[in-house]
């Protein structure tokens, strides 16, 4: 009985760098060979990256994206690797341009140096943060290959997710093996939406599937791998690493069967666990792809720079982080000694530069008092952390958190100056969870707990003025993110959130704090989307909107 | 033979607020009526303004618009002018939801107290500015209606720029007079284009065509009117104003022949006085619509700020314009004299806050010195204007200009600070053009040219170090206008940018600078598109992005 060994590449690209990350299949094509593997799949558009958003309307880039996949279909078979079916993704001109879109999203199997044959995705999603329509064109064409011995079909991620799509008619071509390259994102549980998926496709259709996802991060996504194998029964045979690249072995046979090479290392586990290392990974590759040494944020002793610092720790190393305790009068005692704190536990650099003398002058200056001179402290600590960044070179992290975001209880130029937010699509409950969770975790582990404990259970305060807490102007965290899950996640109108027992004032509140904010979420940085409605490109809102 | 008196009504809504558009439209009806108009042609979705973004997906908003359209059909029949037939756009549910969308961008005849049909937009725009692929599902069947002894049809905006659309439908239908609701902002050159267009099918399909735009301004879009009438021979028979309301009232008969009721006030004019009131218009309408007393801004005496105190005077009077000249120990003497001579042209406020204090003690407690140091006094005046915003209420304009945000010269937190970019889409050699325009508009009129001759004429500086010119760091503007051009709106390759006669290391270093603003762009404030390729909505790049 024919039997195909068969590579899943899941690899970390980055977008616009071709050449690199043409290099980077290659080494794993060497890699799959070498275990005696005669068909590598990729992820979707691995070539050039993924997303790679308005890059799809020039026309130099898609045509240079095409010639780089002939040149590797070459290089490869120079190499000696011309035998093995190497299945790519990259965007590829399409034959009729409508006036705007100019490409497709392709996947090509590269043989005997050469391209045998392309399959441009079907479906194209336009939701959330896809602009899939406004970036390509569909195909209508399907693609299944002989190769040795079994028969194989290529569909791309959305194609997956849509009934009536290719996969129904993949079904009838008497395909052994489907391959499917995808570019998903992370979300909280979509882990298991996307297995369900396999598993019904595997099992209606009969064919063994193999899912190959990308990993990594880039701006607002982090791609998170776990990558998956079913045979035709249905049953999961792999699961690619969460978070990391990795390379699957498997043998596929003509009845839909799946036999492991070697027993991958799994390193799956819970929803905070998850949610933690795509932070992780989010900072990371934002760092590294855009060439930062290291990362700079102000340490008020709270517990969203506490977190904050150890997700960068974490990600790149407590020695490319650096913190900054910026006290004022208003400050505490235990700010001070919780900031100290944490950048102990994490060994990260601390410095401190009080803001006092700086808030004075301009307060003098232009007679500021109530909310300007609140503001007011907040920008200073945003002067102090652009000034460092701009003289030292870091990457300035803002630290305020998704609920934050939500009712604009920040300052915009203030608090809020960064490149990148790590918290922005973490409400402010799960913080205090993850930072439980990291503690735990760390403690499990026999090593240091990296975030204060005080950090975590004081009650939180911006400290901008004497005795101030969040709860002097905001309802209490749990009720605030219940109520903006029911309004702004799951769109629900003021009545239904009103009927679902919170209190109208307090409703009416928050729905009206989410408009007014509008305007600062557009000018807020970046940062990794792990909700299925993040602020950015997943909700596109009007800023002059009088509807509440 | 049986003729019909047609009022195009070219209102300004205001996106959210369905009670206000629909009282501004029932006020229009009630002038057509009084006028004897037996129909009243509106814009695409004025009864919600345009466009509401991811507020088609929010269920109580599409169904309470849909409920105040019944109401508004009720309302007009109860005060008598339920005979004359009123054709409004509007959102509505769709029958079948696909997941995401769950609307229909909707036009309504409205009758006798009810509505009698509804037509849903056929070919929904998703390119540039619009995602409408995202919040709408398409329709696709005919609206056509007899009314007075005329046969009408019905069709949205987007569906007479496609080919082989519903329009070329219309012309089998025995149809007498075509109406098109719109919602199509200004570009340069397009009014142009629409002409053409909807001349071209009045011919076509032997049909006189009513086609009615919106007017006003919405966040980064400013609807232009311009609506246009247009008789079977394709002759134009009326124009609505442009950049303001109007209703045109007309007579068409049977044979597709079109009477002109009264004679309307033109006010077209050439791209110079266009783009000036777009502005104008755009900055007005975000002041006013947002609920803004008043706009602050930093007043260098440079070309950017006198025209945007020029453009915000002709905007809401110069009385709520308040200007700040902050100068450092590097201001010239002229960018004062040329401030205040900014000021009393316009007869707006202006006071001084020199930033000198402030900056020699962030200078001295950071030991800043170099880019740092420049960077910051620009934060000086970025906290300056902030804090008097924060106490007096102001909306803070960020002077900048189109260039400056393609190559990213200007200090993020610093300079480009504020809710609203009267420029964000003018090229720098536009800003001087128009500043010489709007001075001559104003002699020709014996009114005190507003913008200082010498702001126009002498170099422009940045004045962040001695003796600092914008050519030290930056190519001749009209050198740098045409390469980018050439690069982002033109969408050309390097090399075909090279190809064009531009040196091939201004071109590199022109190139590499607006890939690295990406992430400052993301963070800028909205501003009002006159282009076919406005930074924003219209153009969405990766910020980790190797391609160059």
């Amino acid at each position: 009985m024919p039997q195909v060994r068969v590579a899943l590449a899941q690899t970390n690209p980055l977008v616009g760098d071709i050449s690199v990350n043409l290099d980077r299949c290659f080494a794993a094509v060497a890699d799959a060979a070498a275990a005696g593997a005669k068909l590598v799949l990729f992820g979707e558009m691995v070539a050039t990256g993924y997303p790679i958003e308005d890059l799809a309307h020039r026309e130099s880039f898609v045509r240079s994206a095409e010639d780089a996949v002939a040149d590797f279909a070459r290089r490869l078979d120079d190499a000696g690797f011309g035998a093995i079916a190497t299945v790519i993704g990259h965007p590829s001109m399409a034959q009729q341009a409508n006036g705007w879109a100019i490409a497709h999203n392709t996947a090509s199997v590269l043989l005997g140096g050469k391209v045998i044959g392309s399959y441009a995705k079907h479906h194209l999603p336009n939701y959330g943060v896809f602009d899939e329509h406004r970036n390509f064109l569909p195909g209508n064409e399907l693609l299944t290959f002989e190769h040795q011995g079994l028969r194989f079909s290529v569909v791309i991620c959305e194609d997956i997710w849509q009934a009536g799509g290719p996969v129904a008619q993949i079904g009838q071509t008497g395909t052994d093996v489907t391959l499917v390259l995808n570019g998903s994102p992370f979300e909280i549980d979509k882990d298991d939406r996307r297995l369900a998926l396999v598993r019904q496709i595997a099992k209606t259709h009969g064919t063994a599937v193999a899912y190959c996802n990308l990993v990594g991060g880039q701006d607002d996504l982090v791609f998170d791998g776990d990558s998956l194998v079913i045979d035709a029964a249905g049953e999961v045979k792999a699961r690619g690493l969460q978070f990391a690249e990795d390379l699957l072995l498997l043998n596929f046979d003509e009845t839909g069967g799946v036999e492991v090479v070697s027993e991958p290392s799994v390193t799956r586990a819970d929803d905070d666990w998850q949610v933690w290392n795509a932070l992780v990974l989010g900072l990371r590759d934002y760092v590294n792809k855009n060439g930062f040494k290291s990362v700079i944020l102000g340490m008020s002793g709270g517990i969203d720079s506490a977190v904050c610092a150890a997700i960068a720790a974490d990600a790149i190393g407590a020695d490319r982080v650096f913190g900054v305790s910026m006290p004022s009068k208003y400050s505490s005692g235990h700010s001070r000694s919780d900031a100290d704190d944490s950048a102990e536990r994490i060994g990260m650099h601390l410095r401190t530069e009080s803001i006092e003398g700086y808030t004075a002058e301009f307060e003098a200056g232009l007679a500021l008092e109530g909310l300007a001179a609140e503001n007011l402290q907040a920008r200073m600590r945003g002067v102090i952390l652009m000034a460092l960044s701009n003289k030292e070179g870091h990457l300035v992290l803002t630290t305020g958190n998704k609920t934050e975001l939500a009712v604009g209880y920040s300052t915009i130029y203030g608090d809020s100056v960064g490149g990148y937010a790590p918290l922005k699509d973490v409400e402010k409950t799960l913080v205090w969870r993850l930072a439980r969770w990291r503690n735990a975790y760390a403690a499990q582990n026999g090593l240091t707990p990296p975030i204060p404990e005080n950090s975590i259970s004081k009650p939180p305060s911006a400290e901008l003025r004497p005795d101030q807490v969040d709860q002097d102007s905001l309802p209490e965290y749990d009720v605030l993110d219940a109520i903006l899950d029911a309004y702004v996640e799951r769109r629900l109108s003021r009545e239904e959130v009103i009927g679902l027992g919170f209190d109208s004032t307090t409703v009416d509140k928050v729905i009206g704090l989410v408009a007014i904010a509008e305007w600062k979420r557009r000018q807020g940085a970046v940062g990794p989307k792990i909700t299925s409605m993040a602020y950015g490109r997943d909700r596109r809102m009007p800023i002059t909107n009088r509807y509440r």
